[in-house]
This record gives structure tokens, C-alpha cells and sequence, in this order.
């Protein structure tokens, strides 16, 4: 190998994940002095048009990746998912409001024990008793009289189940979508508020994106702190205070990327094409390998996996890693294995698995 | 100049900052290939090791740069100093317990907002009425009966005044630190929390250091949205939820460039010298520059000037700027001219500032 090519493994971990190539190189290539200005982008002050223009972008390209309409903005805000639990709760069930939640794993669980401080939350689908490898038919899920919104993961990394579609109940579904957002198009019309950590799809850890329609901000109350007001984001344009300029700039690199490669119409093919490759390598050997995922809605992003025993697993785990393909442990508090295939993992990286998956099933099987 | 040397301005921002060149070329090479990982530090689980070594290095290392204490747990949480605004109050201040606030200009106005908007608050300082260019002696700073904590802004960046000494009250200082925090030493059996926007002298925007005292963090509510809870944090050490990597890297390469040029020992020096180079140029055009901060507070970090008029402003900051110094315009809410000098800005360039207003004010004076 050439001392300039890059060393690269493939990366299946759950988040943070692997993220595109050329961003990574072009991230390195400005990061000390951007555009020709003798400083770094992350030296700037965020009012400064360079740092403005960057934002700017990233909303921009963010709108048109998934057709988000005018009705709807568009919010980077650090501090990831977690932070958004406590957000949409406080902004959202102040006063005691009620809202119906569906517990599909170990991310709902979290949205939910939010919700449960400040609000009442009523469950319209508990996962609980199927160990959370199925979800509810969406035209079978109905709202509480009282809800004020339904809230759901659009997809569980941990659990490996991911909506295909959506329910429609007649009032605003907010979702959390750190998992699978721009992998498909998505019906804006049914959401309310869609929020995600940036580390699967979007970019690096350390900021949520916030989608949030116009009517649902209109409820938000105005005696909330600021930073967890979302109407001072909304009015601050992403910069009620200084923002994490780094993410936002990594956020409109990786964005530009994905438009290159033919956008969310591209990564909904490219994410079906490698997770069938992951899901067609367990079928072709049933006896070894086993999903433990209800078929209509086996995650696209997230494809878990057990082998016949745990000393097969951390075998198979040690001996793909020694063959360039790290990450696929399990989430600890479920075991087995797990192949996380975002956005930018290229097709070669889910087919390099699927073909260790057949030699390895040859081997021990 | 060879094709090799870095283009590099001198960058007086008031945050986000200049960061130190080594620090900047550093991340730059490690960024796409971390240690020969074949992947870069933020596409790795924040569970892995060479993520959780970094984590622990960089709250090694602020804790001996300023010899924090046992009792004293040292946090990394995405957000920002704003953040830290809501999150202190809802911490300390819920069920409508009181705390005294002193009033020493804009950044101590928005944490008395917050506070307001969850407990009760006491100005035992109000510097309204000197348009915020003082602060009280120390010694003269009285707490009322029932206030939990005392709370100060230990630099104002727009202001420039800064806390010399820390007011003794029998009780827990909370202190708002992002613009000075690692210039000096600080005395920690004063102070029950420090918290500080890591965007001037820790590194990138986008994350806040909290240096948080057992006892305070005994008080604060269990029942809190877990995001908003301090002992979360704690418990999870900086990794209750997926965190901002990039910052903390950053924070952990600034830390290591500080111990090498001598640690806060050497900051507190260096910090002296530059402002000294700026506001001695001042004192040497008295009829032409005036600072309007009481010399018993002039601060070190952000030294704010007049020119007699406001046209020669605009001009001074233009003609800087030309000269390869930029970031010299003040606070659209105060106007005038500002020098923001922290850690990472080298002496030269304070004494090339301060050159610079030495001719500027021989040729239009």
C-alpha cells in the first residue's frame, strides 16, 4: 500500500459511526486555516459570514434532502437526543399534559421516564412482553382522547426495529429519529416535531436536529428557561447562543455528500441493498445465524444477529475485527451481534460481512 | 513565504477564539486516521477505549492545570454556558429557594433571567446604574439570610471588568467562568460550582466544564428530566449520553499545549503581560484611546476601548484588520473597540496591537 492511501476498516458501530470519507478529508484539509482567512472555521466568531453562510447551508441542504416543508424549522441544538427527551417534555407537557408514547425499546424507555417527570404519558403499544423485536401495525394505533401527541422511535438501535410507516392519528406524532433519519423520505404532514442526534446519519456527536412545525411551536410555553425554550432557538436562527460550529460544519459537508450521491432517494436503495445483503446472509444459513426480528420491520440501519452460542459470538466478533470489520458487538444489555450500516457505509462494507458471515457459518456450522 | 507556512492571522475574537497552532495541526493530522485505528476518534463508539482514555485525560489534566480538589467532580457537558444558566437554576433553585446574584453586565443579566424563571433572586450587586464598568470590593459583598448560593460572572466580555478576588459569604459561590477560567489559580473551598463555556480558553464551541462540589451536588432534585440532572453527569461520568468527542479531544490537546508552556502558572503571567502591552498603549494616548472600566477591574482577558470618535472606530478596526489582526470591533451592544487576549493569543500579537495603536493614534490624533 502506498504511504498516501488512507488505512480504512469498516466500521458497523451503532453511533458514533462511520462517516464519509471525502468529508473526513476535506474536514482535515480546512481545518486549520479556512478558505484562505489565516484562521480555523472553530476560531470564528459564530456572527462572523463564514460561520452564518455554513449555518445557513446546512438548513438549507437539510430542507432539501428531505422536502422539509415551509410550515416546518429546521434547529441544530447541542447536547443529542438525550438533551431533545428532556426538551420536547418541558416544552411540550408543561402543566401536566398527556401524551401517548410507544415502547419499542431501550430509546422509547428513555423518551418516556421524560416524559413521565413532567407530564403523564399514556403507553398505546408496550413492547415489553415481546422482548421489543415487533412493532404495532400503524393503522392499529389509535390516541387517547387526551394525548396531545403521539411519540414514537422511528428506529431502535439497539433492538432492531424500525417503522416502515406511520400511524395516522389525527394529531401531531413527534418522533425520535437519531437512527434512521435521511435514510427514507418521510410524510412531514403527520410530524409535529422530529428531533435527532446527529452521530448515525447526519454527522458527529454533540447535536440534535430539530424539525418542528409551526403550530406545535405555538404551544411551547414562554417561561422556560432559555436554552430550553425552543422559541429562542427558533428566533436565534440555531445561535440563541454560541453554537457547536464544528457539528454544523460537518453537518453541511456530510449533507452536500449525500446530494452528490443522489440524496434520500439514493440512501433509502443504497440502506435496502445493504441490510438485505446483512439479512440474506442469516437466511442462507438459518441453522447458524438467527434474527431475532419480526420480518415486517426488521431495521434497514441496525441488523441484529445471534450465533448458537455466546463463544461463537465473541469469536465471530474477534475474528472479524482482525479481518477489518469492527464494531459488530451487540448492545451490552442485549448481547449477540450487531451490524450497523448507515448512510456511509459503502455497499463493499455490507458485502465484505455477508461473504465473512458465509465462511464463517462454513467453518463452525 | 513558502507554500508550507500556515497563513495565520492575529484573531482579538471574544469567543469562539484563536486556539493554539500546535493544537490546531494536530487535530488536523490525526483527524481522518486516529493512532492507526483506520478510523477517525469522533466515528468510534464513545465506549471504546481510545475515546473513554481521551475523556480521562482531559479531566486529569483540568484537574491538575488548576489543582481541582477530591470534593469536586469536573463534568463535560454539551451546551454551552447558556445551558448552564437553566441548568443551574433548575438544580439549585427548584421548589422557589432564593440566591444572590450580583449584577456585573450582560452575561450576569442572563443568568439572573433564568434564575428568575425558577426560584427567587437577590441583587446584592446591581451595576446598572454605572453602565457595568465596575464591581464591588469583594470584602463588602453580603449575602441575604436565605440564599443557597451567591452567584458572579468572573469576567464580563463585553464589560471587560473582572472579579480580582472572590467575596468569603459562608456560603457556596456558583460562578459563571467561560471567559477566564484557566488564566489563574482559583481558590475552590469558595466555590460550590463553576461552570464555563469551553469556547475562549478550554477549546471549541459547543460544550461547558462544570466543576461541581459534592455537597452542592447533594442538593440537587432527583425527579429532574435526566438530561437537565447533574448527578446523571456524574454517575455517567461525562457520558450519560452520546457526547460532543470532537470538543473534548480538542479540550484534551489544549490542555497538554497549557502544561507545556508552564500550566495556569504560566497563563496568569502571559495573561498579565499581553493586557498590560494593550492597556499601557491606551495610558500612553490617554487623549485619544480611553478604556472606561475602573482600573481596580480592568480585566485580562478582554481589554474594551473608545477612540474619540465614532468614525475613527471604524476606521481602527478596518485598518487592523487590513494589518492582519482581526476581531477588534466591541459588542454591538456597546459598540467601541475590544481586544479579546486569551490563553492562546501569543504576546506578539498584543505587542503588535499595541504598535498598531501607537501609530494609528500618532497619525489621527
Amino acid at each position: 500500500m502506498p504511504d498516501t492511501a488512507t488505512h480504512r476498516i469498516f466500521n458497523f458501530s451503532a453511533g458514533p459511526c462511520t462517516l464519509p470519507l471525502p468529508v473526513l478529508e476535506r474536514a482535515r484539509d480546512e481545518l486549520v486555516d479556512y478558505g484562505g482567512t489565516g484562521m480555523s472555521l472553530i476560531e470564528m466568531s459564530h456572527r462572523s459570514m463564514p460561520v452564518v453562510s455554513v449555518f445557513d447551508e446546512a438548513e438549507a441542504l437539510m430542507r432539501e434532502a428531505l422536502s422539509v416543508p415551509a410550515s416546518h424549522h429546521i434547529l441544530f441544538i447541542a447536547g443529542g437526543a438525550t438533551f431533545q427527551f428532556a426538551m420536547t417534555a418541558v416544552n411540550l407537557l408543561h402543566g401536566g399534559k398527556t401524551a401517548d408514547f410507544t415502547h419499542s425499546g431501550a430509546w422509547a424507555k428513555k423518551a418516556i421516564a421524560d416524559a413521565r417527570k413532567v407530564g403523564r404519558v399514556n403507553l398505546v403499544f408496550d413492547g415489553t412482553d415481546a422482548n421489543y423485536t415487533t412493532l404495532p401495525d400503524p393503522a392499529g394505533v389509535a390516541c387517547s382522547d387526551d394525548a396531545v401527541y403521539l411519540h414514537l422511535t422511528s428506529n431502535e438501535t439497539i433492538g432492531g426495529v424500525q417503522w416502515k410507516a406511520f400511524p395516522r392519528v389525527g394529531r401531531p406524532i413527534v418522533a425520535d429519529m437519531s437512527s434512521d433519519i435521511l435514510s427514507r423520505p418521510l410524510p412531514f404532514e403527520q410530524f409535529g416535531l422530529i428531533y435527532a442526534g446527529a452521530q448515525k446519519n447526519i454527522g458527529p456527536a454533540g447535536v440534535a436536529v430539530v424539525i418542528l412545525r409551526e403550530d406545535v411551536l405555538a404551544q411551547c410555553p414562554g417561561d422556560l428557561p432559555g436554552y430550553l425554550n425552543y422559541a429562542g432557538h427558533v428566533e436565534g436562527q440555531s445561535m440563541l447562543n454560541t453554537p457547536p460550529v464544528f457539528q454544523v460544519y460537518m453537518i453541511k459537508l456530510v449533507l452536500e455528500w449525500l446530494k452528490e450521491q443522489g440524496g434520500v432517494a439514493w440512501a433509502q436503495e443504497a440502506a435496502a441493498r445493504r441490510s438485505e445483503a446483512v439479512y440474506d446472509a442469516i437466511a442462507r444459513h438459518a441453522d447458524f445465524y438467527r434474527c431475532p426480528v419480526d420480518e415486517r420491520c426488521r431495521s434497514s440501519m441496525n441488523v441484529v444477529f445471534r450465533l448458537p452460542d455466546e463463544d461463537l459470538e465473541a469469536r465471530f466478533i474477534r475474528e472479524a475485527e482482525a479481518a477489518g470489520m469492527s464494531g459488530l458487538k451487540g448492545h451490552r444489555s442485549v448481547g449477540g451481534c450487531r451490524a450497523s450500516l448507515y448512510n456511509a457505509m459503502p455497499l463493499e462494507g455490507a458485502e465484505a460481512l455477508a461473504s465473512f458471515m458465509d465462511r464463517f457459518a462454513t467453518t463452525h456450522g
